[in-house]
């Protein structure tokens, strides 16, 4: 569902403003077609893991995926293989060099996914009998994620095979040490199609959103990717996303993402939402000049740095029961580890405590348990039990799962 | 507060069970007390930053810091410089090599803060007048991180430099291109005085837990950096804290650590805990293996990576009061972007609607606000009000704060 | 003509015997059949330019050239562009890399014609309107260095074409950076084609005489390439003609050299001789190891090296004739610089002398003047004669040629 | 001895002349006292390997040799220790990266002893109880070299020490790799006292007209290093003297040579002469531009290339004499291997022949044989004689030597 107005769509409209006057950075000019784009243009959008996507700016315009690609088709050929056979081909870390630099590593692999090299043998990896069938599951994919059926920009795939020596040579090396899984040019072929694969900034946000939501498009509510496979898929990005500055965009910004030299982003909020952004501009390491000051602004206003702890936790209410004289502990709202953790202590003190007041425990104002906090609390109760203690257990909402009364 | 039993302390223990038959790998032998440790030492601990310490096996016995002291000396530079100074010195960046490479940047720089020629230029940032009051000032920010009097061994230490041709050449590399901030002596004797420094796992743990507070030392209060240090450091031990494994352990564990030659790792559960492993036996990369294996048990186990969403979320309760017919809107638990976007979403789409019934929004569950969760909601009710719309808030905790009715 | 006794050919027999023990090394095995010969086989030939061959040990055992067919191709391409231009497509410089690296320059050219890349580069230099006519005017020019027509080894041709991929790599790479001047199925093609014609150690010693002729083949008097080509090609061998180990062959046989992973070497002492080994185990450089023994020894026992001066000069003779008193200089022999230098002072000096006796000049013994050393000399007797001095100059041989009395 | 008039003089002065007008390049700048030399400065010196000199332009002006130190230490530290042992600690390749690059191979050695870190370890090679020998013994036989006592420039050796970070870098990376022979101190220091070190253009003649005359100072007649010494530290400026430009050098020049920041080259004709060239400018690949171009016109112009042929060799005549009927061969001048080879055939074909007429082999007109020559010679000789045939040698000038009749 789109939105076109409220305080989500107002924010995206605000930050366009911000970084509206900045013109720095350069078209890609290695495709004509790339060197032929508006400079101006200029496209911010969000989709939330509820189904909601806000926009602002020329979020309708239509470019090449180019290296957007990348992390959807490597979260393909993580669904066709398992994630060992994958990485036998191609490695997980950053290459401390450029997008289209060789970098195979000790054991012929290329670096990572995320570099041309390694998005080559990625490609290869999709299991495909032969090279339509391989360029058409990439295209599925790729329509899946992003809720509607994309198509090919024919000029820039052309484009592409007229300026591929470079390419051609990565997959060459690829095949002589072993690690690709396809012929030269299929891979090659599927690699061009997919980077040729036309978008707009909305595409952008829900493919991002269904990374987001583990793999389910929010949209369309189908599960496109496994869990583990989304999850892997966004471990990448985050150390070999923004080309040779991931450590820096970590710093700054502080979610996964994803660059294009056609000045695409794609940036996620595990759990929350999606985010795309198009700016054709490019900074001196490849990524859309604006694209990267506007998530640096939204990370900045919204708090969305991964390792920013979300809010202050309410801790647990213990309380004795001013009429019963119960010991009664209230957790309320999502408990992980540290939540439950004092709860765990409390119950655990008491097993060995002799003439204690009643213990209670009232559960019903947690609206979620983590999995670490689930068990724990499991096995304090467990514990409690087999001391011999008795405990009352509220847990209308059902948060402790069937495992348990 | 150490806590000896209970269900976080049996946790512990089942996992060194775990690990403990592997045997894989070797001491580090660069220097000579290293490569006489006892091999088949084994510790963990946890640390929450609610301020209880848990730990299984040798958790007591004591080793030197080595690259341990990396993240932590740069928490100390970036609070005596701003992040910008810092950076000017050294990178952000994944070097792609191993721990004792040169790698410097274009400008000159170590590529980041976590290899030696990094650490080295970190050291010589922190402020001081001489030799004496650099090794103190960096004992002190140690001794506060682990929440008591560090010492340093004087055998390591002597070894250190008896054995310090690389790390003299690099420090020398670094000052011929402009980014050492002292003399080389001063900036090489300050760097192995660190690395020799004497901690137990459980010292590894509160250390790693005051930066998963947000820089507060949980057992003592203290602040002992800014949270945007921490939050820095932090970033940077995701993206260069495993030598040249960041990509693979972001996949495999997923949330930031920092390894040592000697045997350590320190890993960060922010906002929740942190851990201290030990294991002197190094895999081929440097890393602790059996270190290694505690926390990928951990966390997958706990569910601890970064990239998991926590929990599902509980979404909001929008109802029809069935007495007043009012629309109520009960959100529930920690309210992050996507919590409350719907609320929002709700609200907005009412301020245009004729002949509403009665609006109320009840705060009294939750627990938690997220900054992009406060802003929007504040948004949507300056909205309503602008739009003439009456709306009932309800807000027992003043999870909306002093700006807001 | 072919010689099989005498003093020449008991040396190349006593050669052989010294290495014959020597088993080190192993076949290259990138090629089946490669790693299908006899390890065992030892073959020596050594041609002079005087247009005898002599040869010991399996002289007429065929072998596929491999990179021994790198300077010759070189040689063709120089031909056919002048040194400017082929050097705008490729490097002059060792690359300190193995043969097969990628080491392209700053320019983006490989870094020269002996590695894999750079010889490729050269093959795209040959005129030709087609591969096929490319492949023809390489295998011309081969078998006109040979003396006789040269074969392809159909079976190593079709394993160098299944064993491609690095080498359409390199090309891809070239053409990317705009330095390959055909297509690059057209290089590569023409690359495994000269790498798999088939020659003997005697053909490996006729192809290095003709570049110790200058460029004619001694064997047919046929001129191949121009002098200077064949000099270029020589000062290429100098430097990059040992795969990474041109400085250590510089020092310890220091001639212009180069090996193929077959197991040949041609080695060439200019004005002298050529010489051909084999012998397929091949050293970690890929040298043929007792190739290498054998020019080593040779070059010791027989002063090959470049940089020894060839023999004591005889000094000119200055006297004063008893009869006459006259002044006469007898020079002898080959004159260059030193040997010329000390007649032109000695005349130059006589120039401003009162009263002098009578200057005489007797150049009979002169066998050969340098370029310098004639230059000096016509200088000399130019300036006396603008003095007034007057000189007998007696030159029954007429080296000082035309321009001079 | 100094000769200031004379054709050698018109012909340096003819060249100076020539490059005169060329004031491309920049002078160094890493050190005050370089950047303030008169970038006008212009000489050359050439001394032949009988003792005189010749120069023309600045030759007496004063100058630091900075890295045209380099190959005279290197030649005494070959005197210190054998080949092997040096090259234990350096190696003997070109780097294919600037001079003051870290370039350690994979053994721990610097390269070659032509770049900085190479350099340090060659000084540390030199026997020495401390540093004051150490520089006492490099100053020497620098002197040696020179024939005259040298003197360091107090100023500039300060000044290296002031900006010598890199240096002692590549020092302590030398030592952590086991390849350095003393302190790094004190191998640093007697670097930077070799480079201090003050000459004029004429001393850069005379110190390669010593390596020309294999170790012996023609102007002092004494012998400063022996002759494999001085061949081998030929056969080093051959592969490695020119910076990172060595191949294209053997190409265009063809002799040995190393320049300096400080403007200077040394290049050097085995056997023939040594030359010195002054000029501040230096080109992008850090040598002297007009330097480079000084001697490539000498070598052009009087055929200087290592590789040229000297002259066209006269052939051995044979002849019947008519009244005798003897059959008489009368080599002429300089013998090589293949002047000698005809001779050696023709005899080694009579050995068989039944009812010969008289052999007569008439040695009076040969000036000089090489080793091959002469050992191919007796070889002859003695088959003829084991094979009964009588020959009567004539050899008036002893050039068979003792060993033979």
């Amino acid at each position: 569902m789109d939105v076109s107005t409220g305080p989500v769509t107002d924010a995206l409209h605000r930050v366009l403003a911000e970084v509206s006057p900045n013109t720095a950075g350069e078209l890609a000019t290695h495709i004509p077609e790339l060197a032929d784009e508006d400079p101006d243009r200029l496209a911010v959008a969000l989709a939330s893991t509820e189904g909601r996507c806000y926009h602002a700016g020329d979020a309708g315009h239509r470019f090449t995926l180019q290296s957007l690609s990348k992390p959807f088709v490597y979260a393909l050929a993580l669904t066709d293989r398992d994630v060992d056979e994958v990485h036998e081909h191609v490695g997980f870390e950053p290459s401390g060099e450029p997008f289209n630099s060789i970098s195979l590593d000790a054991a012929g692999r290329p670096d990572n996914p995320m570099i041309n090299a390694g998005a080559i043998v990625t490609s290869s990896l999709v299991r495909a009998t032969d090279a339509i069938e391989r360029s058409a599951r990439i295209l599925e994919i790729l329509s899946a994620f992003a809720g509607r059926d994309l198509e090919m920009d024919e000029k820039v795939y052309a484009s592409e095979q007229d300026n591929g020596d470079r390419n051609h040579a990565l997959a060459h090396l690829a095949r002589a040490s072993g690690v690709l899984a396809s012929g030269v040019d299929e891979a090659v072929d599927a690699y061009f199609r997919q980077c040729s694969i036309l978008v707009d900034t909305r595409d952008l946000a829900v493919m991002a959103a269904t990374l987001a939501d583990e793999g389910i498009n929010p949209m369309t509510g189908r599960r496109v990717v496994s869990e583990v496979c989304a999850r892997h898929t966004l471990s990448l990005m985050v150390s070999c996303g923004m080309y040779d500055g991931a450590g820096e965009w970590m710093m700054r910004v502080g979610i996964p993402a994803k660059s294009g030299v056609s000045g695409g982003i794609v940036a996620v909020k595990p759990g929350q939402f999606g985010i795309g952004v198009f700016s054709p501009r490019l900074d001196e390491k490849g990524n859309s000049a604006r694209g990267v000051e506007v998530l640096q602004e939204l990370s900045d206003a919204y708090g969305l740095h991964l390792l920013r702890r979300p809010t202050a936790p309410a801790g647990p209410l213990v309380e004795e029961d001013a009429d019963s004289g119960a010991h009664v502990l209230r957790p309320r709202g999502e408990l992980d580890f540290v939540e439950v953790e004092a709860v765990v202590h409390d119950l655990w003190s008491r097993t060995t405590e002799e003439g204690e007041a009643q213990l209670s425990l009232d559960l019903s104002a947690v609206t979620a348990l983590s999995v670490v906090a689930h068990d724990l609390l499991q096995e304090a109760l467990r514990h409690l039990r087999d001391a011999g203690r008795a405990i009352e257990v509220l847990d209308p909402g059902g948060v402790l799962g069937d495992d348990e009364e």
